[in-house]
């Protein structure tokens, strides 16, 4: 990119210094490494509640202030970052950052899901933007493909295991054939629930989540109330066990649909939302998301389905869905700054160097080897030996007798350097005992 | 969005009417219950090898031109899409349509692997943009979340299976413990493999998508030729029986990673790329992609793992990505297009009514009840007939004796309405021989 725009700064007002916010400005201040747009965008006011407490960023005292109000009002702001949560001064602070004519990134949940009417009408008369990729999710990019990359669909469906908190703790009752109260008192010791866990665990927070991914898969607003939410806390370890000779897994879902008639299969002109804990068959892609992780799966015309996995919460994940977002604006702004619009940096190629690539024989990876080899004693010794001598550790060794006296070994390596195991082999393969060596294959 | 550019059609020239082709003009002419801006695209020009030949599509036939030269110099047309496929004229009228001006879609990552650097310098200079969402994992948004939303991070790898065919065949030996050839063929057969299956099975194909999402990922350019590329005509049915007790699938594995010292574990300005058939342990999130399905796993600070998984090819979810560029383009171009620029109608909101959203007690799904009951004959027939009564029909039912006298029953119903199935369920509850309900779950 080469236009006018590029030299001025994109100035971030970031709102909160917790883990998000810490998050946030951790990636943008070390810059080196990602998109080169990155470097444009300064994290210029921080509002934070106490100055004085001890910080996981380095940020200069001159940039930190307690003046929330001040931020979303500072007229060399271009972009309010809100990572502060909760409902109150969240809102206000949003809408007064749109009045004054900034854009908003976001990643509350609850905010959008109860207000989002008002903030995306005002964010329209002011013709500014609001982007909520963390809200939903957590690092997983979803709102901005639902919103682009799948929008020239028909949606069908987005069904999504959307809460990390009761997912880890289904996950543990499924393996560990637990029920529900003793496993949610460790998640809560272990840090993966919280000490009320009730917005997690009745489902309140996939309401909020699913609210906002069908107002953007189905373009509409949601009335938070129409989403039926029912929590986990009446899932029983006994319901767990038979859904399992079932041929099922319980998750968590939250769903949004739009309706078919039961008779005609016509579609309606109205969605289905709810959250709800539910048998899933095992072959199904959610079946096999566990532990803390999201994953969001899309159903639409002509796509059919796709599905994106990740981590759904965390530092650093929910950060880099935060500074996705600022960086998106800061594109838009840069290809509007000059005095004749440039191409928007995000979409056009943004560099001209050729990547330098290792050469294969330096690459380090594990190996597996089957041979064919005539069955004699010592014909393993021997191996191990050779490999030995150009550094190629081996990890297990399997030998087979098939027949005729021969045997099939089967050999995997640790991580050895590629060009050591080839010499290695070529000189196993010129062993008078070895007959073929038909398979060499790489181990991840 | 109501800015001045709203109404001006953005005109397509659309080069090639095959299966992607006709699929993307499928979307484009059928464009309500899509983005809104799609309804401001338009299909202007249409490029084929014959005017009479039969079309899935009606397209009026003064849109048709046997004269793709045409198509890419016509002054009205705002964005060549390229579908025809091949290395030439591909090639070259993706670089006439640059010169003329004109953005452009492709789904030919052939073309981009080897021509990209030509293509893309052409383009920074022409000032236009060149997308290709379609090129690599078909419908599965992941070259614009590479571009943009995963911007933010230092990508350390990204390891897909990209080539649905070799992935087919290898789901398929490990299901049946079948060998290459016959399944080959039997592959062939099916139209899930080319008559000259060389680009699939030898790994090219899929060193072209590498290459192309090395280069979105690690920001530089990719000599083809720098890619290893081995494909999967000697993976045996052995191999993968024996990798299987290991505890790993083979897959071909699509490698990009930027490389590490083996020694101080120092990050090297440098990328491995590679395309291998890979043991993959069975817990990883790449173990469980079967048949012709594609998904890429991206890895990055400070993102951790993110994963994107779906249809791999088709002429739905193809066009669906190839739709997906041109919309991008057709937003930016309406951002622009007033005299003082707009917001991008991609990244603001572009709804405001609220959706419909039907009651719970309409919505139709399967359900698994668990009921303690007296241990007495003719339970599981009151149960039948009462959920009978009110139209909920039964899939399956368990009883299983338990201890004094009390059984617990398991019943998963077939789809029924929910208000039906709540009633029944009332009615259960009342039945002297019902203890409690435990268990009410809604199913996938």
């Amino acid at each position: 990119m080469t236009h006018k725009g590029r030299s001025v700064a994109v100035k971030v007002g970031l709102l909160g210094l917790g883990t998000v916010g810490a998050g946030t400005a951790a990636i943008l201040l070390d810059s080196a490494g990602r998109h080169p747009l990155m470097a444009d965008i300064e994290v210029y006011r921080v509002g934070v509640r106490s100055l004085t407490k001890p910080r996981p960023v380095a940020i200069a005292e001159e940039h930190l202030t307690t003046d929330l109000e001040a931020i979303v009002t500072d007229p060399d702001v271009d972009i309010v970052v809100e990572v502060i949560g909760g409902l109150e001064p969240a809102r206000s602070l949003i809408l007064k950052a749109i009045h004054a004519g900034k854009h908003v990134v976001t990643a509350n949940k609850a905010v959008i899901a109860r207000y989002g009417d008002e903030i995306f009408t005002a964010a329209n008369e002011a013709g500014v933007y609001v982007l909520l990729e963390a809200a939903v999710g957590g690092g997983i990019p979803v709102i901005q493909p639902l919103k682009q990359a799948l929008g020239v669909n028909r949606i069908h469906a987005v069904t999504g295991i959307v809460n990390g908190t009761t997912n880890y703790i289904l996950t543990r009752m499924q393996q560990e054939g637990g029920d529900f109260e003793p496993i949610l008192a460790d998640a809560q010791a272990l840090g993966y629930a919280e000490a009320d866990p009730t917005a997690d665990v009745d489902g309140l927070d996939a309401a909020d989540k699913i609210a906002i991914l069908a107002s953007l898969a189905f373009g509409g607003r949601i009335n938070l109330a129409d989403v039926h939410s029912e929590g986990i806390r009446h899932v029983s370890a006994a319901d767990i066990t038979y859904a399992d000779q079932l041929g099922f897994v319980i998750k968590l879902l939250a769903i949004a649909r739009r309706d078919t008639c039961p008779v005609s299969n016509e579609v309606l002109d109205q969605l289905q939302l709810r959250v709800h804990p539910t048998l899933v068959p095992k072959s199904h892609p959610l079946a096999s998301i566990n532990d803390v992780y999201n994953a969001i799966l899309v159903e639409g015309e002509p796509i059919g389905q796709v599905m994106f996995f990740g981590p759904g919460a965390g530092a650093g994940p929910t950060a880099s869905a935060v500074a996705s977002d600022i960086l998106s604006i800061a594109a838009s702004l840069k290809s509007q700054a000059a005095a004749s619009p440039g191409p928007n940096p995000l979409l056009a190629c943004s560099h001209q160097h050729y990547c330098k690539v290792s050469p294969m024989a330096d690459i380090v990876s594990r190996f597996y080897v089957r041979l064919l080899a005539q069955d004699q004693p010592g014909i393993i010794g021997q191996l191990g030996t050779c490999f030995g001598n150009h550094e190629v550790s081996i990890e297990s060794v399997v030998q087979i007798d098939l027949h005729d006296g021969v045997a099939e070994i089967v050999v995997v390596t640790h991580e050895v350097q590629e060009a050591n195991f080839q010499t290695a082999l070529d000189e196993v393969r010129a062993f008078a005992g070895i007959q073929t060596v038909p398979g060499v294959l790489r181990v991840l």
